[in-house]
């Protein structure tokens, strides 16, 4: 029968249902953090099944669900195509209209464990000019690096969201991008530092709009930029995933 | 004697309780996206009793009664002219003072089932110019498909506000008008549809604002906003209702 | 003894309770709808005990209390000369440093029943360029009847506070003043009123601000705007004091 | 042994806990007012042992800990030199990367009792810019006495951030400084003081940008900012530290 449950080992349960109580939970985030209206946006978790990642599968958000209402058990496992694990918990619900470009994500960036996308109001803003963010504040030298780049105008239907993303972050300190009059993606070593990463990109995407708005900007030179960029990473937090 | 309860059949009832309920919560997502202060701000939705929809009814707002106080119970039935039903539960009150402009739009759109009119701040300062939001993020195609036109000066005090409304609406895909120097009103298939449409229109009225602040736009071809339109109406979702 | 607690006729007594509480709770709204914060803003109501007025009391918010701690018992019973009512409940602590200016509306505006002072954001804007707020949205003209008109600098030290609110609200139909680089007051027939004012100010400010910023502004006709205030101040909402 | 708990009398240890219980509480006031996203900001108190204040103490928070996790038992103890009090409470962890900027204030202002540091979005905006914050608003005069003032560049790696805020604050009435292109830190005569400090200027700051994006700003008279300023420092409030 196509539809069977898969059959997972128990370790394997246990990292599934993990990440789903994650990517369940951190939508909430989004909510929290004023990033999403109604069932916009979507958060994904990788689970990591394989040495080079390939036979991955993800969890992601169900299509038009309220927020109100995700679950861990409504999360839909699916595999590196977008396609949904036949058979697993939720997976008689659609996922999230993005899926596609999560999965390109993934299949092309191995050491990705989490994607997010939302359409957070100066994120937007930004992607609607096409225009990068200028790296003019200290936050966003520690958390990204340097700007944050823009990403090329594609639509929903074939490969080519996932592509712009991937091609745009590959070899990119930032793990924000600003797709094209759509808004942006983010990624992160797991979903909380995809989610994490959303956060701070509407963050900067605000107050250097605002900064702007009423004259011109100091730039930081690139040595403090790099100075601090590699400090951030490198040294604070308690543990490799507690920054600042 | 004229002030008697009126006689509906135990389905109907039901069908008027229902969308009492419905009514009454969705005031709740009016402030909860910080669409509303103080009591402005006022959802309807249509009980369908007819086939052709001349002789259904539609139930609103109690007219300046406090977000905290509304309840299924004091929600108010009315008839298409916009007469509240004599007898009928909470009908000692006064309905929200633009009544009569829901009512124009449910006597002349029969396909509407909700109708929402709100003072939501960005989508007043588009009205306040008179001018239309361009389509320029990928999000406002998906849900209106093309700008959201300006309806025509009009007071309360006769139908004009309702003609203009429907004047503007019929035949374009936007389910939202902003009505000049006034505000937003947003239709949808039910109340919790127009509900959307009013939170979405103020979310893209305030990113499109802000994106134009900074500097030119980049357009989005038509033939684009037309594949994202008919995407997003016609295969998203878990149902019918649920898109996204 | 001069401290003594005064004694008021069990109605009396009743009325003053009854303003406390009021008092206390409409704070909460200047929290609720972000009007304030930290310590700042007061809210006062007035207690009828003559005819014409001169020898009624107010109540009003003690000095730098935190909202959390705001309670009907530590709210200040005052004269019309500022004065806090020796022996009265809660006249160990001081009066809100405003109190002056309350006093002196209170005793040149028998009709006021309530004066709510803050710094909301946009409000203060204007006021800081001493610029009234055009009235180009319809709900500024049921609410205001016309512009929100600007009232001279002032500081504290002395009456000139109180009489330029006084000066500028007599005889015009707005209900909120814009003080000079200071910000709204705003008056009302009781505190609920004033509180009502104070929300809807800072709401056109806002909209008519971002408005403006983005090209010019349609006028809205002298005679809708007398229409829109007639019918809003003496048909609609449930009662006198509940409106739209 | 060098981890071994410090011995305090009794005296210092409950006043030690009470700073731990001010400092972890406040913290929740910088995500009340919005000043603060994820885990960024920072709040300390100072631990008063020694009269000249040389062998003081202070209290701050952990590195990368969310707002949500924060208690009094995992705040951080310092000297002022910035090392971690061995074998104290919560010492197990880093403390917020920002600690050596506020051991240097505590080391070179023995009347600062408490230091803020935010990154809240229009405070930023001016420091991204290097401009500091016009007195033009009565509440900036009563609260600042005078405009904002703008601290040089300094990156983290040294005493250059402490120093910067030291010389800039140093005989200004200010109790904040916007850091070039970085931030606000703000001080005060204890944690609250300075918490109140970070609220305020982000305030002035949102509402002085918002006044001067339409037009040119009235400025007020020294005489009168002076006059302001002096007497909300030495007259209202209910005593010594509740204002207003």
């Amino acid at each position: 029968m196509s539809n069977a449950a898969p059959a997972f080992s128990g370790e394997v349960e246990a990292s599934i249902r993990a990440i789903r109580a994650d990517v369940a939970r951190l939508h909430g985030e989004l909510v929290r953090n004023g990033l999403v209206v109604w069932t916009g946006g979507n958060v994904s978790g990788r689970v990591r099944l394989s040495p080079g990642g390939s036979a991955d599968l993800f969890v992601i958000k169900p299509s038009g669900v309220s927020y109100d209402d995700l679950t861990p058990a409504n999360m839909i496992l699916c595999d590196l195509d977008g396609n949904v694990v036949a058979g697993s918990e939720g997976s008689d619900r659609a996922p999230s209209s993005d899926t596609a470009a999560h999965a390109y994500v993934y299949r092309h960036m191995p050491e990705v464990g989490g994607v997010v996308h939302t359409h957070s109001t100066f994120a937007v803003a930004w992607a609607a000019r096409g225009e990068e963010i200028p790296c003019v504040i200290t936050a966003m030298a520690d958390e990204f690096g340097g700007p944050i780049p823009v990403g090329p105008f594609a639509i929903i239907g074939d490969d080519s969201i996932g592509r712009g993303i991937v091609d745009t972050l590959t070899g990119h300190r930032s793990r924000a991008v600003l797709m094209q009059n759509h808004g942006p993606f983010t990624i992160g070593k797991d979903a909380k530092d995809a989610v994490k990463a959303a956060v701070m990109v509407e963050d900067v995407a605000r107050t250097v709009h605002h900064a702007r708005e009423a004259g011109p900007l100091i730039p930081i030179p690139q040595e403090a930029i790099d100075s601090l960029y590699d400090r951030y990473q490198n040294v604070y937090g308690q543990s490799t995933d507690a920054r600042r």
